[in-house]
């Protein structure tokens, strides 16, 4: 997360109208609208400005391209008395993971756990979220996604996987809760992006070239080249990396029916979907277990503070850079952002202004 | 896995049999010393030797100082109709590991999804043995562990997490398991130790030595270093293994009621049990998710198959270095040692013979 002091601030409510009002027009529900709005939100608020408002016009291109529906019917296609699976009929991802979240608390409520796999879907936002609706209500959350290939795997030469994120969330007592939502590659695609704007060279271990050689050229990715999985090289671990990014594709395409691996439909409406899919659109799955499913709450929420505060207290390498808690960086942010208002760039503005323009809302 | 042909190879019966004895002497009921030994077998025919009879004078040193029962009671001792939590009664984490993944089995066979959390118990071996019980009935299996502290979190410049690892494993159709298992660092102690042997450096973003600074001295973690999180340094992406490796404590000493962080237990009975523990003994955490409680069974296992093998055909960077399936290289050690048998160094052979005298244990 950068801070950027010179950057003008929008207060939430102001974004999340716009928002709604662009998702209303695309035929959601106003209930789903409002749905897929909120997330957007709170990407910006948690400081993750590349999953918030930000892709907006992203999903009004796919929506217009004919890959989005605003009106798909969402329908539960299995279930057993822990688990379920969601067909998203072609719609949005902001609604698909907030419904299915829904239904594993539910279910982990009288049985302990709950699990959903969902296909047929589109870009969910962030993975964070939707662990922290679990957190929200004493529970631990898991979400996790496919997305469009981006990453080569360890010893290969083509984008295979996506940034696939695993996200994490679980509630303690007195402090927020913990969240580890992470890309399984090195660095998120919106970190490249960063450094592209500003034409500044990416850290070694981030992307490899069109020849599948190390490079620091940001802007690698547009040239045929790949993002790394965690771990940057073999020597280093990038075997995990590679590994977790699978484990990712698996349980969310595979395990739902929806695509995988390199036949991940793309978030940009300029590129094609493959021919040959082997599933329906993206994947996402989630899971909840219930804290007091395995001993007493209070136990847990003491203990986990513990957790927080031995974390907190390891001595550190600089005075300026203490050890975080995953998570408490975002948590910083939404206080901030909750008091003055959320940073978008003028490049980002602009786009909404043209989005307000092509639908007629009032940016 | 290094290929060593020199190495004199050992049937697995003969090892079986001999581990057997001794956890039979150290008070373990015939299923209990069968289950444990069958553990450590295991991970020697899947080529992870440092988690295989290699540990027996290990446990053994724990059981003598008092610090292990092999004629432990394994109590449930919470439950509900998908979770549960066992009480392994300082008991060996190698007989409640089976135990736990047996419950989870049972419950997902019931509900769709069965998940186990284990407090009070000691080193359960290789992690990926309790996923393959699973896969080995058609679910998707998932274990974790947490482990004496030696890793340093991101910033900080003390040991307060083990390798703890995670691991994964899907079935497939006409190919061997899907198995992910790895620690949460950059590199396993394994690997350390092997490069000890030799006298050989640690490639950079391994470890750090006591000032916290990265260091390719092997030696380090025996002189005040830590190990480093997957992603090695803050730039590549340490905080995402930090706070993988987290989760794997969070999941398996805080959910369960164990010790956690840097009271983990150590395995090394030299090592002192630290004062003012949170919580009882090393924690596990395992799971089960059906396949058919998703989508049907045979289209999983069809999509699968596909999967493996667009991954499998990914162009690679050079034609001695394919990519390969998480899990295929631990597969291919086992087919080789099935017929071959068990290589052990002569260290190995040399402390089992040690032992063999201590407990009258014909070697």
């Amino acid at each position: 997360m950068e801070t950027q002091p010179d950057i003008e601030r929008y207060p939430a409510a102001r974004l999340l109208a716009f928002a709604k009002a662009v998702f209303a027009q695309m035929g959601c529900q106003p209930a789903h609208a409002q749905m897929a709005a909120e997330n957007l939100i709170a990407a910006d608020q948690r400081g993750i400005e590349s999953h918030g408002v930000a892709r907006l016009s992203g999903y009004y291109r796919l929506y217009q391209a004919g890959r989005l529906k605003g009106d798909a019917r969402y329908d539960w296609v299995h279930q057993t008395p822990a688990t379920a699976t969601l067909d998203a009929g072609g719609g949005l991802g902001l609604v698909a993971g907030q419904l299915a979240m829904a239904k594993a608390l539910e279910m982990a409520k009288a049985v302990g756990t709950g699990w959903v796999a969902v296909r047929n879907s589109n870009h969910f936002g962030i993975a964070g979220r939707y662990a922290l609706m679990a957190a929200a209500e004493g529970m631990i959350g898991f979400a996790t996604t496919n997305a469009s290939p981006l990453v080569a795997p360890t010893h290969g030469n083509k984008r295979m996987l996506g940034t696939n994120p695993l996200a994490f969330a679980v509630p303690a007592g007195k402090y927020p809760p913990f969240v580890a939502d992470m890309a399984t590659t090195t660095a998120a695609n919106g970190k490249l992006e960063i450094l592209q704007r500003k034409q500044q060279p990416a850290p070694l271990g981030w992307i490899q070239n069109s020849q599948g050689q190390p490079t620091q050229d940001p802007h690698a990715l547009g040239h045929g080249g790949a993002l790394l999985p965690l771990g940057s090289s073999p020597q280093t671990g990038s075997h995990k990396g590679y590994a977790l990014g699978a484990v990712a594709d698996i349980l969310s395409g595979v395990l739902s029916g929806a695509s995988f691996g390199p036949w991940a439909p793309p978030f940009v409406a300029f590129l094609p979907v493959l021919e040959g899919q082997p599933g329906q659109g993206l994947g996402h799955f989630f899971g909840a277990w219930r804290v007091d499913a395995f001993r007493p709450k209070e136990d847990f929420l003491q203990a986990m503070d513990t957790w927080i505060e031995a974390f907190s207290n390891t001595p550190a390498l600089s005075a300026q850079a203490p050890v975080r808690i995953p998570g408490q960086p975002e948590h910083e942010a939404e206080q901030d952002r909750q008091t003055h208002g959320i940073p978008l760039l003028p490049a980002v503005v602009a786009d909404l202004q043209s989005l307000g323009q092509a639908t007629g809302i009032t940016w």
